[in-house]
């Protein structure tokens, strides 16, 4: 990324350090203020569904939100202005979420009908996702995202079998049990058969006749059985991501967890008690890290 | 396979490319026109399955049936012309998959029983196995299917003695809980016990005395600790075909990961963000392949 | 073991070797009728419980399961007559169990009592434990057995861990549920949370007041959370135990698979479908075990 | 640690070595009651629950539970006379459990009101934690700690991506099924994607509408795929804590599993059964530990 010439005054730089950058100490204030009133917005969505909570916190939850969506009104403009450029933030994903936190609390005030406003209110959980911002520079993320993004062909290979087998096995309990045993049309069939198959068994449907038993039976050992592969996947992945972060940062993969090495002749792989090597007798540093906490 | 003489005349052959060669762009528009009419009538038998739907829809459906039957007699006709043997693709697997697919188009014309039409409808979802032909070169699939070979022995000796376990859990629970629970027959236990083992836990049955809950609660922890077993066999399973197809195209594992090396000294393990050598303070190349999209 | 001295007259010795080596032609057939005698008697047994089955098919069920008690009694005999040391093998764990298999055939006749003929009856299920003489010699079942008891004392540790969690998330539950909420008393609880640790979910007993569902979600992320440790026990045992075994046989563990070697150059490494070594050009030598099938 | 001048008379040090080293004879025997102790204090407890034993052994159970707490107060006071210093251990979190446990006794005693009675019995479930206490000095229980300490970073990820996942989910079930079909507000609908995304399905709630169906079956499979996320990662921490821990203490991982060396030529990994070296001829020594028991 190319840096452009910064043209925004000393205000507006100082603003945007303290809103962009967690690393100051009035950032970390700053985004650790937004963190809680995200959270006090979703909970208040939460709650205001409850029937029981409604009727008696309605008016104080409905002054909350406005309260709320207020402060996400300032902070969204505040965002624009110190920005280095506005129209580059407008429309990243983050700033696209930013804005969508708050128009719900808008169209709260404009549309009063009941069904809309349902649908309105439940779109303020989205604010949920501007907790991600928060924790995109995190390695640990990182190593995640790439052995997900490694595995990811594999692991279109894996769901593109399984909603094959999910198709076959639902058509097949369709022809075996039946309209009148539950398995009302083959979608519903397909239904039964992903909830038996990645053994979530709720049970709302379940064979009834011999034959449909014993290929459930089927369903779920297989199913039991190749949860196997996204996880063998998976695992790769992630010992490859790690290996490779662990290279390219120089440090062996052993060291991962602090083993000790003797300052003088240089033997590693002291145990975390010992006070001197085994082999010349050199007194050992103390754990800069210890193992145990 | 030893290449024979090809005797087709030109026209056959700029056929056979486009029909069974995907890498032409003529047969991949090919390709993706059969992949959205296989679709096309996977969703139409799914459809024609749900009562409201049919009734509807019904004969809507039944014309893009008898189109898409159609097209695909078309499709088997010139793949059958334009093959090299005609004969050696009718007898290959996705050949005779290819014919399945069509034939319950026509038997529905001709049997016009509700039982067997049912069934005979159904069959037409054979067609989803067409979707594998496409995908059957892709290397990740081929990693899958080699440590699923590779583990294959390991996983029969453990499907045999979860098949075991199951005998034996059930037969006691049979004793134990007895008809009057629910647990009507050996085999019902076992269809109990195997819907317990693999965690599905649908309850449409369930242990109702003490003895009984207590010998379900034994099968749930041994269910829910050897689930372990396959995972460990097809991890390591893939860890091996991994680093087995890496070695054989001569690539370190750990350059699975894109890390950098020093075009002057030679040293690896750059970070992605790094501009210079560590060691030499070379500039180095930029990322060809950059990890974080 | 120390040889003793064999004083068997030729006949027995000439019978041993039909009954327990399965290496020769005479006793891999002795083997397979076995196996078709014990799954013939497993699956009497079953058939038996099925309240329908019996109605119609009880007295031959019954003839079935003398004629088989019979032939298993005659099997025990040879068997006693034809080892080189009787006793050793009455006392073995096998030998009891072909024991064991006989006996309920016999109880059966003796015993007219409704209630234990039923135990009785099941005991003979016992036989299914014979199939896994056949198999103690396989090196995949080998491999298994060696990484679980690696892995024995860790998995101890993580099942005492699961057991004093369910202990205490089943006791609060019971506080908080109670038993008008179908949680009548702790080992009740327990039970519950057992089905819910393990993700088995029956719903025979679900939560019904706000914290129960709290703490039910936490028990339930819990559970879905830790099966990662027992699998993440048994892959590293089967990766040790693989390797081990590949070693204590000179092979590198990369070889598993199979890769070709140059007979001229010996560089290693070649694709399963090169022709010629990459680096002298030599004609590489046909793939012994071709990888795909 | 720095190790303080021990003021204690002799008497106390012996004391002290019984109760709290379990290196000794006599300490041995004293952790061994004491666990006999707690699990049948946690027994009572259990069994006191169940109202058919409570109305018959009730008394018993009440006199059993008050030689436990006389003698669990014995205990507690013997460790803080025996003490190296009796205010570092009362402090300590063992010291903590230990008093917790012994105070629900005496509140049972002075409370006779049913409702607290009822959380001050369970209270004394609390002991079980003592067990934790006698095998906090196992290598594999520390192997394990390892693991999931060097994972903590990348499960908290991990966790906090599960609660965004099940409350999109839950909020859009809500506005798609709604109250009518047992999805009654926000949080129960969480409630519902949490039993849903871990494969519990207790079936107390179940989509009804086509559109539900159709989330609930991709949450399903997104639960049933991302389980292998926190597999993948204690895999991962298992096999580098086990990495770590063998090569502190010089041990080559392949080693963990025995593999024999001989002892002219030094040549490594002959097989358990091999008695004479493969390259030099050597006569193999026995060997020390079995790999088959």
């Amino acid at each position: 990324m190319e840096a452009a010439q910064d043209t925004r005054a000393p205000w507006r730089v100082a603003l945007g350090n303290i809103i962009f950058n967690a690393d100051t100490p009035a950032g970390r204030v700053f985004d650790l203020g937004l963190i809680v009133a995200i959270f006090v917005s979703v909970l208040t969505v939460m709650l205001d569904s409850v029937a029981g909570v409604r009727l008696r916190y309605g008016p104080l939850l409905n002054d909350l939100e406005l309260v709320l969506t207020a402060l996400f009104t300032v902070e969204y403009l505040l965002r624009l202005i110190s920005a280095r450029q506005a129209s580059h933030y407008a429309r990243s994903f983050f700033g696209v979420v930013d804005l969508l936190s708050i128009l719900p609390g808008y169209l709260a005030l404009l549309l009063p009908a009941a069904q809309f406003l349902l649908i309105v209110r439940v779109l303020r959980l989205l604010r949920i996702f501007r907790i991600f911002k928060l924790v995109r520079f995190l390695s640990e993320a990182n190593i995640l995202q790439q052995a997900i993004q490694a595995s990811l062909a594999k692991i279109t290979v894996f769901v593109a079998t399984v909603l094959t087998l999910v198709t076959i096995i639902g058509a097949l309990m369709y022809v075996i049990e039946g309209p009148q045993n539950g398995f009302t049309s083959i979608p519903t069939s397909i239904y039964w058969a992903i909830v038996t198959l990645t053994t979530v068994g709720y049970g709302d449907i379940a064979p009834k006749t011999g034959l449909g038993k014993g290929l459930a039976s089927l369903a779920m050992i297989l199913g039991y059985g190749i949860i196997a592969v996204p996880t063998g996947i998976v695992t790769v992945g992630i010992a490859n991501a790690q290996r490779a972060q662990a290279q390219a940062q120089n440090i062996p993969t052993t060291d991962l967890f602090p083993s000790r090495t003797c300052p003088r002749c240089g033997l590693r792989g002291h145990t975390p008690d010992a006070r001197y090597c085994s082999r010349c007798g050199e007194r050992l540093p103390e754990l800069a890290a210890p193992v145990r906490p």
